[in-house]
């Protein structure tokens, strides 16, 4: 039995790992402590739930696993103090805080659970878009070796938290009405209209969400070989990511040997492949659902044998965040 | 002075060209003669505009230059009829009919108006994702030498015509009231989904729409050499095309020098890349204009100085067809 913490509970992946924690009974679960910041405890996080307390670092006793899932800043400030306070929580980040800290495991548990062990304290779960390519990814990596990705986002409102679902909505009405939208979340006005532009500019002039996929993917696979080029863009859908993927691999790949491995992964992974059929990844099929999809794979038209292009479709909230969290929880327990 | 016509002309590209030849005064004209089906005699083409025809083969007379904006099977059918019963019509078509065939020049004029002679009598008008793209890519082309072309696209409802448009509307209007939406146009439904499936698939798991950017970009280009991926997806924005892609360039890219090169086309790239003030192309930015928006340039992460990443947008119904039709005829008028 776990006794589990959620800071940041008010928020959208907080609200969906206490959802999962209550429904999938992944993990025996004693208790759960919810936390947030003053301005969100009023929010209505699940019709069982009323015992949402205001996020005090001295309340954080008789908690063995706490997700974090607030921002950066906040875990960069706070996961330390908690560490140090509380010897022996274990902490599950939502932020990129420590992603890329070479002592902080980044890990989906399907790929790399491995690096995971007793004395393991933090782990950071990763960006969202990653989280979901890389598990298109891995078995292709594992099968042929992949050499090069180029990756175009299509990413969904709800990556901005519940802020940006709402003002989709609400805005994409005031344009059906009125034939003007606003914007506070977004950069500029989000109905039928697309923003090649999320998170800040790095001086590459990569956008931090661009980099945080080449990152990501590069420690997530374990390959520093890899290169990896990526373009990251808002459009106007309330939930799940899509990417269209280019690959170069080393070895030739084998569609039928690539198609059995991906059955051993059918609890993540749905290979929605048919085109006589009209079968293919949509934010549609995967919203609330717990497995990718992946499909219009077909042989690169510029690496012939050696490469391929795909389509791979999650639900970032889920599937990119709360979910694989959860389970990362699991092994935490089980370890 | 030019007798014009237009077939098609209450679709969605005939509008436009009827708008333009009008309002532009780009060639001087002498009449506009409108044909339509049955079906579409009744759509309200423009305030000035009450001469609509049904179409009828033997109905041409008059005529010097004529648009043809329908569909593959009727240009397949009727445009070799048409060019041997007036000798001296010349036309421009906006099918895929001719687009691959030898024979006949394929011109996106500020690239290669030089293939058209005295003689030309028929001119395939490219597919609009090919003309914003190839627009964006021909000063690269011209400078570096284009090895690859990796696109993702980001296509607008309107490609698939009028009725795209308002399923769209209409659908998101459903969907926002009742929680639903349906589908005609569309393979699945599209307001707040994403569908990477636009025209038929072909034996290579390709679609048509892939396979005319990869046939029609080499074809404008020139150069049979450039190797090009594509994946083509409907987004659920009404107006505009976006592209995202990544290229391979033989020579090193000297990025001032780019900069320059693309100043000499200011009448068609607008470009829109000073990430610092958050300027980037966008369908708000480039719906209803002229000129395609190119930014997001930056060095490649995988080609390093040898290639770059870029996004570009356009109004396709613009400058991905109606302008480039009417800035072909008047080159057909100039010779």
């Amino acid at each position: 039995m776990t006794r589990f913490g959620i800071i940041g509970a008010s928020g959208i992946v907080g609200r969906e790992i206490n959802k999962l924690l209550v429904s999938t009974h992944k993990v025996p679960i004693s208790s759960i402590k919810l936390f947030a910041s003053k301005q969100y405890l009023h929010r209505n996080i699940a019709p069982n739930v009323n015992n949402i307390d205001k996020f005090n670092i001295d309340k954080l006793n008789d908690i063995d696993i706490l997700f974090s899932c607030v921002n950066k800043t906040f875990s960069k400030k706070y996961i330390p103090e908690i560490l140090d306070k509380y010897p022996d929580i274990k902490i599950i980040d939502n932020s990129s805080a420590f992603r890329y800290d070479d002592n902080v495991p980044l890990v989906v548990p399907e790929i790399n659970s491995n690096i995971i062990n007793k004395d393991t304290r933090l782990i950071a779960n990763p960006n969202c878009t990653t989280a979901i390519s890389v598990l298109a990814l891995h078995p292709i990596n594992e099968l042929f070796n992949i050499k090069k990705i180029i990756m175009s986002t299509y990413q969904s409102a709800s990556g901005a938290g519940k802020a940006g679902i709402d003002e989709l909505i609400k805005e994409t009405s005031n344009y059906l009405e009125f034939g003007k939208a606003n914007n506070q979340v977004f950069q500029y006005s989000l109905p039928f209209n697309i923003i090649p532009h999320i998170d800040d500019f790095h001086d590459n002039k990569y956008t931090n969400e661009e980099m945080k996929v080449v990152k990501e993917t590069k420690k997530i696979l374990n390959n520093n070989n890899i290169k990896i080029s990526c373009t990251a863009v808002r459009i106007p859908i309330t939930r799940s990511h899509s990417m269209a993927i280019t690959l170069e691999t080393e070895k030739k790949i084998d569609y039928e040997l690539l198609s059995n491995y991906y059955k051993i992964f059918t609890d993540v992974i749905k290979v929605e492949d048919d085109i006589i059929n009209n079968k293919y990844p949509m934010p549609i099929i995967t919203t609330n659902k717990k497995e990718i999809a992946v499909g219009r794979i077909r042989k690169s038209l510029i690496y012939d044998d050696y490469g391929c292009d795909m389509f791979v479709c999650g639900d970032q909230l889920l599937r990119g965040a709360a979910l694989n969290s959860v389970l990362i929880s699991k092994i935490l327990t089980d370890i």
